[in-house]
């Protein structure tokens, strides 16, 4: 069976797991397998993919605690130890079975663990599915900096089954889509109107989020396809996330999280308001249909202007922000300073 | 100034540092530098390299602390904690000085720093000029297994300069002609010829010291450039490794630990027993004109075979042998099991 996308070496498939994960498990030659998750998706996830997957029920299984903050070296030494435990040589498979914080950790320990064996992405989230499972970007957060450690590793599949899409409470699907929203804003201008038409994600059918997935997986595969290692266009992937990571960054830390989406989704509007960009009042009411309004109060600029210098994609000491061209697929990246930054809060 | 040797995009430079650093340097356009090296080098080589480099000495210098046993992931965040402090983007140069552990360790952090910079390699001990800073191969050691975590990355290029030899204990020196050796048995019969007429390394000139140099290099890259990600002739270079790796790991933890080469000159010579090798007898002989005999007791065999299982070149629960063929280049890899292994030390 052909998957649905090929990046380089590997492919995307799309739809019932148990369609394609037998067929494909055959063909390969792993010593050992081993499956990596955390609590959240074990209860949730975990008895459906062992019975999509039909693997034995002796597969090693290795639980982490869930949460963005459990994405660090401790929990990294953890995976290793249980990688130890299991004798896993080089020739063993990894499963991430989890969303974005599964995938990335999951995949660096993989993409480490004697200099690298294979790792298949399992996302069960809508963000990991349209976004984080795809372009082997792997890390983990360091001193409370995102993906400050890590590695560019592709998996050598990515299985995206929207069944899993049920097991989602509504505030982690709406985070996902973000990303959704984002692929449609950078390449695909029929994908922007189908949500604007419908921002009802409650509502939609199995065969809906199949279109989506496809329409929005399309988008990053072929960026990540063009730029692996992110020297040009996949900067592109990054709109909203300049100001979106350093409102995770600072929120992580306090008595109201946010979401990956709704800090993204904020990038997005803060960063499009920031270049004056005509299509910013389209931009800011499309997202708001997804998301409600984020109010950040002017007080915490500089501190996310602090986590926005650590940011990866800066040069020096600029902060870069990639936005969105004209066209589909056209990149326009802005150096800010402070003081537009500043700005920005002050009138928002 | 072009470099002595090319493995795919970078160079290997073997001289006098100050000829070719600083046209090198000037060529790129790396936004910061950082050096990471350990005490022991910090004293005896840094002030030579600051000179002969021509670096500013306001250069960030991260000092770890020295010896394998720190080459651990608590060492590898403090290097991280280094580069966060100093604010090091993607675009900045990490220049590893030192020996295996720097090279491996502070590679092995630079390939992982904002998922990865460049970095360059300066060996300054016999060991790492002649093996470990070529190759790509980095990590750190876990749970007491030598590289469990790492991965395969290039450096952006190796500068070999033999100065640096003057300042290591003859100990350690003859520690790095256990490589040479294995390089000469694998790929140079002219070079094994040579070792075995001269094994007063002491006494060597800086002129030949170059000459051995070139020709022990010569065997790592050419095997390196063929096979980067040790799939197929690379295993040739772990000649004496499976052995080896398992005795320094266990005497690692004593009163007594072995070096490096003391592990693989022993590691050779157990191979080489273990299969009925005909050359048995001069590469015994040859190899002794440069160590010591090294007393194995019987009852540490088990506690060997436990650390042998581990190896990373293993597949599945065989444990595997990689010893030169008949001809230059050519590799036998044989599956050992435990009764083999006993016997092997029942004799010796």
């Amino acid at each position: 069976m052909r998957p649905d996308f090929q990046i380089g070496d590997y492919g995307i498939w799309i739809g019932d797991l148990q369609s394609y994960f037998q067929p494909w498990i055959k063909a390969q030659a792993f010593t050992s397998i081993c499956i990596v998750t955390d609590t959240n998706v074990a209860q949730a996830c975990l008895s459906i993919f062992l019975k999509k997957s039909g693997l034995p029920s002796d597969t090693k299984i290795v639980v982490i605690p869930s949460g963005e903050h459990h994405k660090t070296l401790d929990t990294c030494q953890q995976v290793w130890a249980s990688m130890m435990d299991a004798s896993l040589d080089r020739h063993a498979l990894c499963i991430n079975l989890g969303g974005g914080v599964i995938g990335d950790l999951g995949g660096f320990c993989a993409a480490t663990w004697k200099r690298g064996i294979q790792f298949l992405q399992v996302p069960t989230t809508l963000l990991s599915m349209t976004d984080a499972a795809i372009g082997g970007k792997l890390g983990v957060d360091f001193q409370g900096i995102k993906n400050s450690i890590g590695v560019f590793q592709q998996p050598c599949a990515v299985f995206v089954d929207p069944d899993f899409l049920n097991t989602l409470p509504h505030r982690e699907k709406r985070s996902g889509m973000a990303e959704v929203l984002k692929h449609a804003l950078i390449g695909d201008p029929i994908l922007w109107k189908k949500l604007l038409e419908n921002p009802d994600f409650e509502r939609y059918s199995k065969e809906y989020w199949l279109e989506l997935l496809r329409a929005s997986i399309a988008v990053k595969a072929r960026i990540v396809a063009e730029d692996p290692f992110e020297k040009g266009v996949r900067m592109l992937l990054n709109y909203g996330h300049t100001i979106g990571h350093a409102i995770e960054s600072y929120y992580l830390d306090t008595a109201h999280p946010r979401t990956h989406g709704e800090s993204i989704a904020a990038g997005m509007i803060l960063e499009t308001t920031l270049i004056n960009d005509p299509r910013l009042s389209e931009i800011r009411s499309g997202i708001q249909s997804f998301f409600p309004t984020m109010e950040i109060p002017g007080q915490v600029t500089n501190a996310l202007w602090q986590i926005m210098l650590q940011d990866k994609k800066n040069i020096g000491k600029a902060v870069l922000i990639s936005v969105p061209g004209k066209e589909p697929y056209q990149i326009q990246v802005h150096e800010v300073d402070l003081e537009d930054f500043e700005k920005l809060f002050s009138i928002t």
